[in-house]
């Protein structure tokens, strides 16, 4: 079994090379992909409180599990068809956000940046 | 920098944590934030053939990149606070997968499982 | 000003027409626009408990009023290039729905059909 | 059989107040319901070329028109509980994008309102 992120994606690119599906991976088919497996985890949440999503009973997390992984592999193919490291991206992604929301600015607030940028 | 993915993962947990947003980060919040996130993605794409939506500049490649990574964020928060282990899910759905989309008989088709079931 | 549904359809579909856009309008890419707008709504209430959803200030209930506008005419310029009857495909399905959900079986219940159809 | 929008919105609030399902309405959780029915349209369309899209056989527009029915179920919904006016907000939207995009500008062109006005 593959146990690294790239193990994971060559595992992922193999079950599709296996199929020739890459044909209709392309950056366009697959957003729209991802999109549809992060709604069938929306689905799973929709009529919850948000305490209720919080404790899920065993069929419910592993129906989550699922959908989070089918979510991950179109954002594994997503980044492998457009040749993104996705670790540095995301390095890259949070080292820009510890600068626009300032720790000390947005403590235990969820105002978007332009609101607290207009003090 | 991280380098792994349990890095990256501690690394935004440790984002999170200092600007005190984890009460906000519920599971069915998460999942609303990262299927916008995802949209962002599918709005750089919409008007876009699948051809060109190949062919990007680097100014188009550079936002792809920064909506995949903060797609990737919720992925790994909801991953975090649900305690899910995000290789072993993929590991488990691809397993799935192969069984459920037999190499021979789906090969260059995205006909869905239920189609060619149904044979 | 348009006041009937028809009335609205024509005059997103003038609106199109004059800036030579039809062309972009496949389908597809109209169901990729449509959930772009459908997410920035959802992004309108990702950090919000379900209460408070409810209880809008001015600024943001017009917000809301215009991305539910921009969904609409995503929806309408749909059912535009493939004809459908929208009032004629709300009555169909509304009237599969009273089938499906029968009202003394799912009262008070958000459970989802497969569900209670197991009894 | 409703035939206007103000009939239809009032045949849906019927079912579901017949349901009492009024109480899991709230705009966050019926925006989360209405992106999982997009969503649902998007899937129909994601491996289709843009060409295809146009393209569709009976089964496939049947089950188009039943996603873009239940999509406008939700935005009914959603007007409803937070009293929008569908056609008003359309109308109001429309006049603001006759402004943001003139046509003599965008003809012919998708790219964004940001782009050309920085010429």
């Amino acid at each position: 079994m593959a146990d690294s992120l790239s193990e994971i994606r060559e595992r992922v690119n193999q079950f599709v090379a296996e199929r020739d599906w890459a044909q209709f991976h392309t950056p366009k088919n697959l957003a729209m992909a991802m999109i549809v497996e992060a709604a069938e985890l929306v689905e799973l949440f929709q009529w919850d409180t948000p305490n209720e999503s919080q404790r899920l009973d065993e069929v419910k997390l592993e129906a989550v599990r699922h959908e989070l992984a089918d979510t991950f592999v179109y954002l594994l193919r997503i980044a492998e068809v457009l040749d993104i490291d996705l670790i540095a991206a995301v390095n890259d992604k949070v080292t820009l956000n510890v600068l626009k929301y300032p720790a000390e600015k947005v403590r235990g607030s969820n105002a978007k940046y332009t609101h607290y940028l207009e003090e």
